[in-house]
């Protein structure tokens, strides 16, 4: 019997072998957003309860691509940069608990499993995907630039089908990089019952949002999205009726940590009750 | 508010969009295990409380790799089989809980992402890795048979950088395929608290097995197993002090769930105790 | 100034670098074939000139998926089979030159370097995809047998977009694996002029096929395929008119060299014609 | 039988098909270079007659790594960028032919499918590889900026191993980035005799470099580079024995063809001889 050490697993005596360091954990990365409205009926299926549609604009969702280069506090991961380096896609809309307006990722793709393990943690459905978007680039020759008239594109594969695209063309700085997710985030953690049948054995509400961020400006711009049908996903039940607006921005962020909003009793799948406040 | 529907996460009204389907699951796969000794202080970095080492052969150890086919009840995932297939190499230690012996699994790499959310429903510490292993085929232009004389190779990588390799030459059918993996499996299912610096939110000691197991003759022969050095992974602390035993199977397996042993109180890494037995 | 060794690049004092080993290469697989017919205007329109399309059944397609393990004289491969495994998907029609019948691949996705590297001194025109097919196991759980009422499913993706997706189910052995890829295949090599708008700089027209042969029965079925658009393939030009027969078979082979039909003068684009036989 | 268009195989009615695009194309990117002193008689060893060794510094290398963005001048492939970004790593040494010097890639590893194309139309010895090179980024939280201090990490692997690894950390600008990779490259396009054991079919030399060349302040810094073996590389022969220095910079360039200098007769691997003059 022993002290283990690690933050995640797998747990060791030196620590060394966790999939992800103990946070803070820091980002630098480009973001590409598309924002839109869809039915907020399609919204709600995604909100199990506690949680409820937004009060204002609950069908507004933003679809968000980011190339990420990430590390932990010793910043060793930014010189094996197969371990600091990925790419993710992600939509998130926005719920309503306890009378405060949340952001909420319902879908999200990635492609590293330290990225998978920081999500376990963070509440974020992560899967596996492929993810492409176009980058910025001092010279033109193969690359727009982050100004008027810069055209980017952004794609999303997963289980080898195409499952979104994205096409955002810039035309003027802009005060906000969107709007729905600029909210703390709350997610759920759930392990599901061990027992074949069995309920979840734990499931907590967790509210968390960036405890340092940088920013340069915010571009706004004329954006496209199409979202196609696969047989294991559902991001084309949140059917593009309107685009609000598409936006291209830089970003610097250190996550470090929550705050649990409340330990659920019941099963999450057919209406869990807040058992504990966090 | 909605009742959301699926196994796992992302939970929708469909349950469609669940990265892994609700049990049982079914395997089909051949399996290259090489048995060996090490230190039993180094199994024992492994076991947190309450787990004890295993009161004979404490320092025996399983590396197997696994190549799969898999699917759920509706057996649609065997028609798009990159859903279907997959690849781990993963250790096998063994460990003592209530006057029972247990095996588990310390270290495990897998290639799809639905594996990943299996282990994190079975308490398998899986990571991304790249595994090959030779295949078995009627026609010897290419490829051993599982025979006397039938040479297999085995390899792991992860991060870019190779972990693990092993080689194998069949001798003759054996009566077993090895001992260490040979018990249910005692693994731990944690999320560490939410908050900067918190001991874990939830840790749970479960057990599980195989509801259905088939299998061919199992072979053994000679075996070799290198492990190698990687700043993120402390598989070469299993350093190999005496090769056991190299076996061959092919074999089909359902898993259909298992039982919680303990709630765990306290934090993980410091002495976790039992709160409630499962 | 160095005597260089290698069958293919890089070439080096040792010749260990080249992608590839010499011939002979020594395959061990399962092939899952889907025989169509298509327009045959549309197989015309592959075939350059010295070639005619074929005079029976012109328009008769198979599509072709295989599951290969391969390896050198040397058959070092096999025990890191990173290195001898590999997957593909292609498309084979039938053309005429000099009064002769040839099967032709025209359209070939691999999923490793050194098949590609194969692949161009065979003449296949291989690209990077992702392929998958079901795979036959003892053991039902998990995996259909090569038996009547085995199902397979095979998949095709390039570019991060699905391609080709067909279903085959077995239903009795069968005389033939199909009749379009049953003869040598006739490839073109070509270098274009690396001059900015040059003709190509060198054309030749070979012909090959395996010099070992061995395979399992035939077992023919009941079989679908589809073929989706993408901006970069034309496959779906070549539409399934009407289905022949799909078929499934375990094959191993050894491919030892061909032999040089013609040298090709003027520009493979615009009607080349033969300066000299092979 | 019809004229096909299409740069490079497959060659169909439209020339959609074709791995890659007609030049030019048009490349924005980064550059970590580092260069170094081995034995000349390493250097000569992958010099096949005509080739001879470079009269000044024969034995100095460049191990650079890249990371690109890239398309046609149709600069469709930028919004579906899976089809436009790839990263290299190549070794690049000097040579001599016709009484000039030359720049000579004589290993390299690339991403993407469209890459190796355009290697082979190039004679660029490509195969796979996993090329990780730290970006910088305006916001520092998760990189480094190209400034005095900023530090690069670069790692290299292929057939799951890790092949090469450096780190760079930038003092001040620099006159130049490096002087190996600076003078026009002088590469082999070889086709392998098809018949088994034949000579090569066709060889010849061309000259090739960028018709367009932009790049932003040279930077040069303190560079660490560590070769490792494989069974399947000869990377490590070409072992560090001085640093000369290591270099960072952004670049947009254009390459539009180059020229032949020579078609060659005999065998490349024992002493080619210069039939033609290109």
């Amino acid at each position: 019997m022993t002290d283990v050490k690690g933050f995640f697993y797998p747990r060791t005596a030196s620590g060394r072998s966790s999939l992800i360091p103990s946070p803070p954990w820091y980002y630098s990365g480009d973001l590409l957003t598309v924002e839109y409205r869809t039915d907020p009926a399609r919204v709600a299926e995604l909100l199990p309860a506690p949680l409820e549609l937004a009060p204002e604009d609950p069908g507004a969702v933003a679809f968000i691509w980011a190339d990420w280069q990430s590390c932990s506090s010793s910043r060793e991961e930014l010189l094996d940069p197969v371990r600091s380096q990925y790419k993710e896609a992600f939509v998130v809309v926005r719920c309503s608990f306890g009378g405060q307006t949340y952001s909420r990722c319902v879908f999200i793709w990635v492609d590293k499993d330290f990225a998978i393990g920081r999500g376990m943690h963070q509440g974020y459905p992560k899967k596996l995907g492929s993810m492409w978007q176009t980058r910025p680039h001092p010279f033109a020759q193969g690359a727009p630039q982050i100004a008027a008239g810069g055209t980017f594109g952004a794609t999303l594969a997963a289980g080898d089908r195409r499952l979104a695209e994205a096409v955002l063309t810039l035309r003027e700085e802009s005060e906000t990089n969107g709007f729905v997710n600029s909210h703390k985030m709350a997610h759920h953690r759930v392990f599901p019952g061990i027992a074949a049948g069995a309920p979840d054995a734990y499931a907590e509400l967790i509210e968390s949002g960036s405890s340092e961020f940088e920013a340069g400006p915010a571009w706004s711009g004329d954006a496209d999205l199409r979202l196609f049908e696969s047989p294991t996903e559902e991001l084309d039940r949140l059917r593009v009726d309107e685009i609000i607006g598409g936006y291209y921005r830089q970003v610097g962020v250190v996550w470090n940590g929550g705050r649990s909003l409340a330990t659920l009793s019941g099963d999450t799948r057919s209406g869990a009750t807040v058992s504990e406040r966090g």
